[in-house]
C-alpha cells in the first residue's frame, strides 16, 4: 500500500501504462475510519483492480462554527486498517495542495443542497460536491462508494456525478450498527458515555417509523409526531425529522411510495444523523 | 467524420480500445463557424490524434433577454467546413440530451465570473463553467481549445480546470480579425451594414491603446477615457473599456504589468467583445 499526498503524483501514477485497462474504486473518506468505511472498502476491493481510498478532513465542508479543528484525526490507525483491507493507494492530501491560495471554483446541486441538513448547515454541500468532482478527477475511478448514512450527500453527489456526466458508476453501501442500532459515524468519539446510551433512541425512533408504516399508518406528521415525542425522552436536541421521496428528498405528507425517513439530533453539542428507507407495497 | 448526437454514444465510443492510447483535442463552439473557430480546428488537428468540435448553442450561458433564440445555427455549413478542416468528430447534442428535466448542478468561478461581461451576463459564465465541466467528462480530451477572443471565458475556463483538476490541458488561440480589424464573431452577422463599418473602432480603439502605452502612457483611466471618445464616435453604446491584470481580471490604475485591455460595445442590439494583451517590458 502506498500513500499519495500530492493530487499531481497521484494523477500522474495512475496514467502510466501499467494501470490501463484496470478499473479503479474509489472510496472517499475524512479518516477516523470505523467499520462503516471498512464495509466500502471491502466492497471496493471485491469489484475493482485497484482500490484507492481518500483521507481528507475537507475544510469546503465545514461551517465556520462546525468541527473542522477538532474533527477526529488518525491516520496511523487509519493506515493500518487500510493496509489490512487491502488498499491499493491512500491518497493523503494537504489542504494547501487541494485549496491553494485563490481557490475560487465550486460545484453546486441546487434545490438538494438547500433543504435538510443543508437548511442547518449552509455550504457543507457545496463543499462535498466540490471535492468529490475534484477528487473523480485527479483519480478518474469506475466505481465510486459512499455510505447511505450520509443519506442526503449520497443523492447529491448521484446527481452531481449524473448532471455533469462523470464517467463513474456509485455504489451506495448500507449503514453499519453497533449491535444497540446506533449507525457508526465518526463523530460517536465526541459523545459521552450517557449520551452514547441516549443516542441509541434514534436507531429506535426509526423502527419505530418503520414499525407505524407496518401498522398502516401513512400519515407522515404523524409518525414524525411520534418519533419525536420518544427523541424528546432523552437530552437530545431534534435539528429535523422528515419523511422524504428518495430522489428529490422533498417532504411527503403521506406515505404512497418508497421514500426516506431521515433526522439529525443534537447530543450537547454532537449532531448525529441517521436515516431508514421505507418500501412502499 | 461522424456526427454524434447522444453523449452516452460518445462516451462510450472514445472509451473502445481503438482510441486507447489515442489524444483527443476538444473545440467546444456554439457553431456558425468562422475562420476562429478554424483557427482552433486547425491547431487541434495539429496537435492530436482524434478531433472532436462540439457545436451546443448552450441555453445555460444566454439570460433571460439575451439572444439563444436567434443565435445564429448553420448545421450543414458548419460540417463542411469541420469535415474539410479533418475533424473526426461532430459532438452536436440536443438540449434535452444535456439538461434532461430535472437538471441542477452547477459549476461557478468565483470572483472571475461576476465582473467585466459578467455584469451585464449574470449566470452567463456559470453556464460556459458548468457546460466546459460536462463536456470534458464526457469526452475526455487532452487537449481543450479556447479563442482569445473571448479573453474573459478563457480566463474562467483555465482557471476551473485548474481548480477542480480537470486532466487536460488549455490552449488559448489569438484572435483572427477581419482585415479591416474587426474580430471575427457568430453575431457579426447580426451587423447592419452601416454597423459592420462602425465596429471597426473597436479594434482601432484598442490600436489606439496600444500607441498611447507606447508613447509613455501608463495612467489607464487616461487611455480608457482616450478610448471612450474615439468610440462615441460612432453609433455605439459602451458597455465596458477595463483594462485589467491577465489572472483575476481585476482592474489596474497604472499599468506596471502585462495587462489585458478589453471591452463590451453594443451596436444597436448586438453587444460586441474586443480585447488585446499589453505586454510590460
Amino acid at each position: 500500500m502506498k500513500v499519495i499526498r500530492d493530487p499531481g503524483k497521484l494523477s500522474r501514477l495512475l496514467k502510466k501504462p501499467s494501470f490501463k485497462g484496470k478499473s479503479i474504486g474509489f472510496v472517499p473518506t475524512m479518516g477516523a475510519l470505523h467499520a462503516g468505511h471498512l464495509s466500502l472498502i471491502n466492497q471496493a476491493r471485491k469489484d475493482n483492480d485497484i482500490v484507492i481510498v481518500s483521507i481528507f478532513v475537507n475544510p469546503a465542508q465545514f461551517g465556520p462554527k462546525e468541527d473542522l479543528r477538532k474533527y477526529p484525526r488518525m491516520l496511523n490507525s487509519d493506515l493500518v486498517l487500510c493496509s489490512k483491507a487491502g488498499v491499493d493507494f491512500v491518497f493523503f492530501p494537504s489542504v494547501k495542495s487541494i485549496y491553494p491560495k485563490g481557490y475560487s471554483t465550486y460545484v453546486f446541486v441546487e434545490d438538494l443542497s438547500n433543504l435538510l441538513c443543508g437548511l442547518s448547515r449552509p455550504g457543507h454541500f457545496r463543499g462535498v460536491a466540490t471535492i468529490i468532482a475534484k477528487f473523480l478527477n485527479i483519480i478518474g475511478p469506475c466505481m465510486l462508494y459512499l455510505g447511505q448514512k450520509d443519506a442526503q450527500q449520497a443523492v447529491i453527489v448521484k446527481k452531481m456525478v449524473e448532471d455533469l456526466n462523470f464517467p463513474v458508476k456509485v455504489k451506495i453501501m448500507p449503514i453499519v450498527r453497533q449491535d444497540d442500532g446506533l449507525a457508526l459515524s465518526s463523530r460517536n468519539i465526541y459523545l459521552t458515555d450517557k449520551q452514547k446510551v441516549d443516542a441509541v433512541v434514534l436507531s429506535k425512533a426509526l423502527g419505530l417509523a418503520k414499525l407505524l408504516f407496518k401498522g398502516g399508518i401513512r400519515d407522515t406528521a404523524r409518525i414524525i409526531s411520534r418519533m419525536s415525542q420518544l427523541i424528546s425522552k432523552k437530552q437530545a436536541k431534534v435539528d429535523y425529522i422528515s419523511i422524504v421521496d428518495l430522489k428529490k428528498l422533498e417532504k411527503i405528507r403521506k406515505i404512497n411510495q418508497d421514500c426516506l425517513i431521515i433526522l439529525a439530533v443534537k447530543f450537547g453539542n454532537t449532531r448525529l444523523i441517521d436515516n431508514l428507507v421505507i418500501k412502499y407495497d
